[in-house]
């Protein structure tokens, strides 16, 4: 019998931490290596030493709680997220993957349960990527993504190296990154979209994230007076980027509920009331699971720009400018969220985590996967941000049952 | 036998008078009472007395040259147009109509041709609007369409008053703007649009200028993750707005070749590669000779921005934010205008100007027409506008036929 989260203590340091950077309209703002990110990450400690943790920081300032277990030359069996938050960011973004582990380790310890392999809390710097892009950064690093020279020259926009506010806040650790290794990660999160919220599931079992590639689109035409230019004479840049921007919605239709595609960005010149556009730029953010499906809509983008441009007498080109793979979570860790969601008799639903997380690198390195839970109309990277207390104690429930079966409890 | 225009020395006036805030890439910055477009009319008012003119200006800063007639009890027969030019303006547009104008003057003299009535250019202040919007607001304080202290008023970016700036260079005259009336007005003036050049004709007879109608549209969706957010989820307001302009162009095209329609601006928020766009404005500019068709085209462009919301489940606010009404010149002036053409062998096309101009307001009270010229690839508000020499001597040509026809040319 596994010992029950206590959805009161979990939600109360929850809003204790969002006490830390909180903002006007209930939010928090907690922007990687600032001094409000130390004051998280110094409460966090303190809570953790407080349960009896061991603390482990590396030369990212990842940070380790470690609650030893009966055979500590195991690999730890770990969970986490991140801390850090968007300027204007809720309460529960990353949190609550990091507090859920909390909130674990203290219920384990009420019910004297032991464990043969250690477990581990993991708070991951810079997530958001807010201060410091890219998102992901440190995870990133730890899985071997990016180089740690890399990660310590990204500068702010005050010109200031990560490396550098890392001294700052005094979380430049010892570790080398990446080199303490792990036996698994789990990660609970809240699913920042609408589909667990709309087909009333508690429990996302999440087996994928999509790949996700971003393109930049450039069409060029003619600045033109509006009055004097027939319709026919015309190459006009911005009506050539809305056909654009109507047929890329229409390929994310084409590849079914997983795909999407998203112009979320446009430069337009010279943006004149009565001047025809000459030159429009739009970013194209196009995810899916199967990199098969995501050459397809590639193939499909390029039509669409090519055809746009024809339409509308204009020059396109486009250009890649990221391209993040998919991620295949780990089966066995998967079967253990499954089994123990049913086990506790919760409605939930496989599904694919649209947005990137820490445990989409972690992935390359250690057997991962995630667990979502609802939030409030799907609404994050806003301070209206909102998950229940009973969701995030469901969520939390199947994270210690998952963990507590791959760690292997032990009678004390 | 009417004179002939020397091409010659027109085109040098032309010239002389683009060196005065010439530009690096062969273009003029002449905007509206500045100290560039004080040298200019310091030129032009010397150039006119040089041809025995007498000169007068009004309270809008509006020059009237004028050459007196055997019987100066009759309105003056004008012509004319503007000197003040865009911030990276070309050598033609509206400078070309004032100097015509003074090439017709020194061709008479030359000819000693007299007229019963006497004949007059007209220099019309901050034509172009650049640094004092409204656009014509000298004209339109002239015919009545705005009040003498709405124009005082208006203010540059710098919070300077176009009183102000009128007494700083001098030409603030003693004359009530619109109290000196006139028998006729004729603008010559570069077409700024291809349709001359495309059809291989010399001569634009413009018989109406277009009414146009100026909207904003705006409309308002849901901030979202492009990731997470499944496409039948989604409130996107940047592809409400693309549906809309696609449609809008869709509108110009079933009425016609005279009607046109334009999206030139958008402001599209948060505007980021990886956030669903929630709100996003646009502007429509739309014009026809004829108030019916644009009640029509108003219509249609209401369906349109309903259905590009209702599509993608957005809100939708459509405001109309100008209103020109569409102008027809007046008849016997065309007459003469088309005579003269005729007579000189000149091809020519009747057409619309898509364009506002001085002559727009003009029409309210003078009978009034304007000439087109061919001018290259239709560019025009541009430093590479461009018009050939024997173009612009054809314009001047046919205007010197028509004001002699409308001032009654005496035997000396």
């Amino acid at each position: 019998m596994k010992p029950k989260i206590n959805t009161e203590r979990l939600w109360s340091r929850m809003m204790r931490m969002a006490e830390i950077g909180a903002t006007e309209k209930g939010g928090s703002n907690r922007v990687a290596l600032t001094p409000e990110d130390k004051q998280g990450r110094d409460l966090f400690v303190q809570w953790c030493k407080e349960l009896g943790c061991k603390i482990q920081i590396d030369n990212m300032g990842n940070i380790f709680a470690i609650r030893p277990g009966q055979d500590n030359s195991l690999l730890p069996i770990s969970c986490g997220s991140h801390l850090d938050t968007q300027p204007r960011g809720g309460k529960f973004d990353g949190v609550y993957g990091v507090l859920a582990g909390v909130e674990i380790f203290e219920c384990l310890n009420e019910n004297d349960i032991q464990t043969r392999a250690p477990l581990q809390i993991c708070v991951w710097t810079n997530e958001e990527g807010a201060r410091f892009p890219p998102p992901m950064l440190s995870s990133g690093v730890y899985a071997g993504s990016y180089e740690l020279d890399y990660a310590y020259n990204r500068v702010d926009a005050d010109g200031i190296r990560l490396e550098d506010a890392l001294k700052d806040i005094g979380y430049d650790g010892p570790i080398a990154c990446g080199s303490n290794k792990m036996g698994a990660f789990l990660e609970v999160h809240i699913e920042q979209g609408p589909i667990l919220e709309a087909e009333k599931k508690v429990i996302g079992v999440v087996t994928k994230a999509q790949g996700a590639r971003w393109y930049r689109i450039h069409f060029n035409g003619q600045d033109a007076h509006t009055g004097t230019t027939p319709m026919p004479a015309r190459k006009d840049s911005l009506l050539a980027a809305s056909h654009a921007i109507v047929e890329i919605e229409k390929i994310a239709l084409r590849h079914g509920p997983d795909a999407v595609a998203t112009v979320g960005r446009i430069e337009n010149e010279p943006n004149s009331h009565n001047t025809i556009a000459g030159n429009t730029t739009i970013t194209v953010d196009m995810r899916n699971p199967s990199e098969e499906v995501l050459d397809q809509m590639q193939h499909e983008l390029h039509s669409a720009a090519q055809q746009a441009a024809s339409a509308t007498r204009c020059e396109v080109e486009v250009e890649i400018i990221s391209n993040t793979p998919a991620v295949h979570f780990d089966e066995r860790c998967l079967e253990l969220i499954e089994q123990n969601t049913q086990e506790l008799g919760l409605s939930y639903k496989k599904m694919i985590s649209g947005a990137g997380h820490d445990a989409c690198h972690l992935a390359k390195v250690t057997p991962t996967a995630m667990i979502f839970i609802p939030c409030e109309e799907g609404i994050s990277h806003n301070e209206s941000e909102y998950a229940a207390p009973e969701d995030l104690a469901n969520g939390a429930q199947v994270l210690l049952g998952a963990l507590l079966d791959l760690a292997q409890p032990v009678s004390v």
